[in-house]
């Protein structure tokens, strides 16, 4: 089911080497200013020009086909799409032979009984993060003043990251990283006790986006090693700042005005320029295989701009979903 | 909005400090014998009589309101209801005056404008995760063979657990922890792409409990410094069995066979027995304040059972999901 | 799955001859004045004080065991408890040996594979029709000014109401009839364009009350008799109102600010005082039987507050949904 | 919020006069052979050949771009897409003067403040049934064995349909009608008790469908007029078919075996060649207009086949929600 949200909400569709992918946004208010020049930004970060991404030549422009009219969204559904142009002609037949290391190849044979798109990960691409970006675009304006920023704070556990990406790519191998997010300006009351905890709502999106394995919330980890004199945040006046920030900005699962901060651990990119063994079915046995092809040498490096998209979805829901309840709906 | 799951659906309600507190499962297949007793064995765990935790007296015992006919669920909803013996009548109107660093309070106020219950952190309280624990044991009798373990693996950044909490219980403080949870005897197919992929669905869940800040799937954090040649698990048979286990038994968001493994970090209680300072409303500046009532030391030493029982929650409805879709509907 | 509405969110659960039966509402907004008086009216309304009602004598005292805190809700779940005082301790026994004509019975017994709950129709039971009415009572309260008003037009196809059902209660039989619903100083914008239409919600939530098998908006179904220059409204100022109101206030599936106004159709009560046919499991071959116990002569006469409850219920969730996209969100 | 569906997902985008409409559908089961060959019946069904209804030259060619893969469904998001070739360039300035008696104009206007695409009547378009018909193909698909037939049984109050809508067209009039729709080989058990009963989740679809405004089940509007003793319909076999069938195939909200049958109230279409009143801004008060375009003089023609769609969306729907909790789960 690849839907998310409530009220601001994201069905995605498309395959890596399908017709094109898209995105279709339920829940945009109204009246909001939209062009493609908005998209173009976002866009070309998220693109491999750095050195550990590689390049797979895409235009990447978006197509608005839906909800937007005279340059303004109408509210009705949103549609972006994205033509894949540079279809690739593989032979995919090997992937019958065996399964790749790290890869969703054996998932989703096993779900999909066998019917799935096995071109270029099909379905489970990271292209698709595409649409997420484009998804973000709207939902930041929607959710202005709020501004999200995010960076790379460690590849292959070291802040050094060029020369651990070089290291990487010297070797043919890949590596991981960790990326931050931080959103300042953020309102009070974000969020909902237990279930849909603002934390809640930021994982379950985060988790979307491929090759993530782990999130921590304001001092994460790190407070699961603090007291608790330590780890408190205390407030220092009458509108709920505190001194430190140990919670990430969210406390009982409500956003409390702080800025927002979190951190993820991406895994290094499954696809590597090394042998690797794995079970070949023909054969019956392990085998040693060279997977063709190109690769990011660090995933990571694109996951900042992604990152902020879905951040920025889940801000707009939870956004609007406090607009419901603000009104003085209180009468007798 | 207190709700959760898809098919397999939770609805929590109740105050810490109100009549009762209960849960309503929406979703639970007809024909599953339950009674009583299926409940005596988690409860029990919850419960604190471990140093570390502290007791409020809580005879804990469910009543089955609905949903059950002659120890058979029926099909229709199962509410589960424990009633609150132990309230308290203690006066808040302190917390007018100061919000306690680390607590609900200063939210909750915001988020309701003041409306919210304020006794014993009211709809906040931890005391819900006793409803959560009890919609646990429901769904470990639909996931099974499935089984699920969870251990504390981490007090205050030491394995000596015990040693650890004896010097937070010294203090007068708290301290944090990390559990971890492992699930045997996984299928294959569990979660979806994209947005409900297993590591959305849990991490959504697991934000629910109280206190939780951080997860990581399989080598989670670690992965982020890894190689890809290191990460990446080989499959060393035909069933998609992995010779590593860095994926934590999930591929592009699908179980895929292995053990389900995960890990969370639990900050430390809020409340502690030393002086803190926070902003007073009244004198219009920083004060100490010594808040009173019992504490947790090590609020992590609970964690273990909530933490299985909303895994159970997930996997149950996971497993509904792919039953949905397993049938051989296909037809020409 | 016993849940309806996206923001202001109903649980329904409970047997008609289980311990209690309940309801919870989540989406309250907080600050909304409630006490167990506001609930009175409503309740006796429903009761069986009429010819052509039966009488179970139940208290029905609703219990609010959370989402109340001092006279007012609090923004947290909402729980309304009924106990069932007057639980019959019938024999059932007869039900596996045929399935009374109209009746759950054989579609429970077979969803169910036999585990339902057959007591006085379990989970099916009109029973918990109270819970609905008790739910409109809070939505009623989030929808002011609109008020809902709703009468029964029409019995056993006559307007003589009180002629009709005496007939049917001399007959020992049961009749139908239909009830109509208005709402009044209807807002613009309610619902949405195809799925979520106004027509679509309100006929969801009309459809879970029992018996109703028919609901048509404004002329309904005399509008197929008529050509497009008699049943067009015409608009006659600015603000949207219109001379006649064939569309019952619903344009597009939107509200139009017009009086909404809809009727819907209740079928005969299905347990009824005279002998009828049906096939008996264990003599293999149709039998006649007569069905003991208490029944209403004309279950439409209880419709009417339960009609005007599922309709504020639907309005509070389609006003919070336009209060979450009103504001002003625009922002380049 | 358009969107529906639990597990069988429709979700619809576009504009009458804007690049493309579409829809996703998610859920569908892999492994579905799926070829542009198997729209074409119903997709020329719905075109405007018969005597009337108008002529908008449109190919209506689907473009299948994602979820398929090698002709077969393949358990992904499900998007197809029609072009809009016919693209009129009207002046819609002519809208701001007033609204048009019976059109969505007005609600639109003031609901998304102006915002909303003008032309053509926008994402409110009848255009957009196209696509629920191509969900329907995919649906039909998902419910084989189940039959589902439909066919107007009435219009302009007169089941001699030719003469009826001659009569209109010679006016330049527009009329109503009555459209009938029965399931034959349905399952016992679809449906949920309250909230989700068959009528409930059918209702909401049917009226999502443009110019319904009334829906019955079995004898409907008729059963309000009944005794009990007439309308209970008697089991006549252990598999519970009945002797008649004035519940439709629908008891308690479930399937109960028996053929499905209802009937919607479909309102003439609002665009008519005879001038009508109308509320002038401009001029502030009330004038005569006649508006331009081509216009089906009965809409109700084009019914039957998106009345099918719907009806096998919902059923696919409540199918796959029965398979999940049909297999054995229960285990102690």
């Amino acid at each position: 089911m690849n839907s998310f949200g409530r009220l601001f909400r994201l069905n995605i569709f498309g395959e890596s080497h399908g017709e094109l992918i898209g995105i279709t946004l339920d829940g945009v208010p109204p009246g909001i200013p939209l062009t493609l020049n908005d998209f173009k930004t976002d866009i070309e970060r998220r693109k491999p020009t750095q050195k550990g991404t590689t390049a797979r030549t895409e235009d990447d422009m978006p197509e608005i086909v839906s909800g937007v009219f005279k340059d303004y969204t109408t509210g009705a559904p949103l549609t972006i799409l994205f033509k894949n142009k540079n279809v690739r002609s593989d032979d995919y037949s090997e992937i019958a032979q065996f399964f790749r290391p790290g890869h969703t190849d054996f998932v989703a044979y096993k779900k999909y009984k066998g019917f799935n798109d096995v071109r270029g990960g099909g379905h489970f691409s990271g292209r698709l993060t595409l649409v997420l970006v484009a998804a973000g675009v709207v939902a930041k304006k929607i959710i202005k003043p709020i501004a999200i920023t995010t960076k790379i704070v460690e590849v292959g556990g070291s802040s050094d990251i060029e020369t651990a990406i070089s290291r990487a790519l010297e070797q043919n191998d890949s590596v991981g990283g960790v990326v931050e997010c931080v959103a300042e300006n953020m309102p009070i009351s974000l969020g909902e006790p237990f279930f849909d905890s603002l934390e809640s709502l930021l994982a379950h999106a985060v988790f979307a986006i491929p090759a993530i394995k782990g999130i921590e919330f304001g001092s994460g980890f790190e407070l699961a090693r603090m007291y608790g004199s330590e780890a408190n945040d205390v407030f220092i006046d009458r509108q709920g700042h505190t001194l430190t920030n140990h919670s990430g900005g969210i406390h009982g699962g409500i956003s409390n005005g702080n800025p927002l901060v979190f951190r993820v651990a991406v895994k290094p990119t499954s696809s590597i320029g090394v042998a690797q063994k794995t079970f070949h079915f023909k054969n019956e046995q392990m085998e040693s295989v060279l997977i063709q092809g190109r690769h990011d040498a660090c995933i990571a490096l694109r996951v900042p701009v992604v990152l902020e998209a879905v951040t920025a979805c889940v801000l707009a829901d939870a956004l609007l979903m406090t607009k419901a309840y603000d009104s003085n709906n209180a009468q007798d």
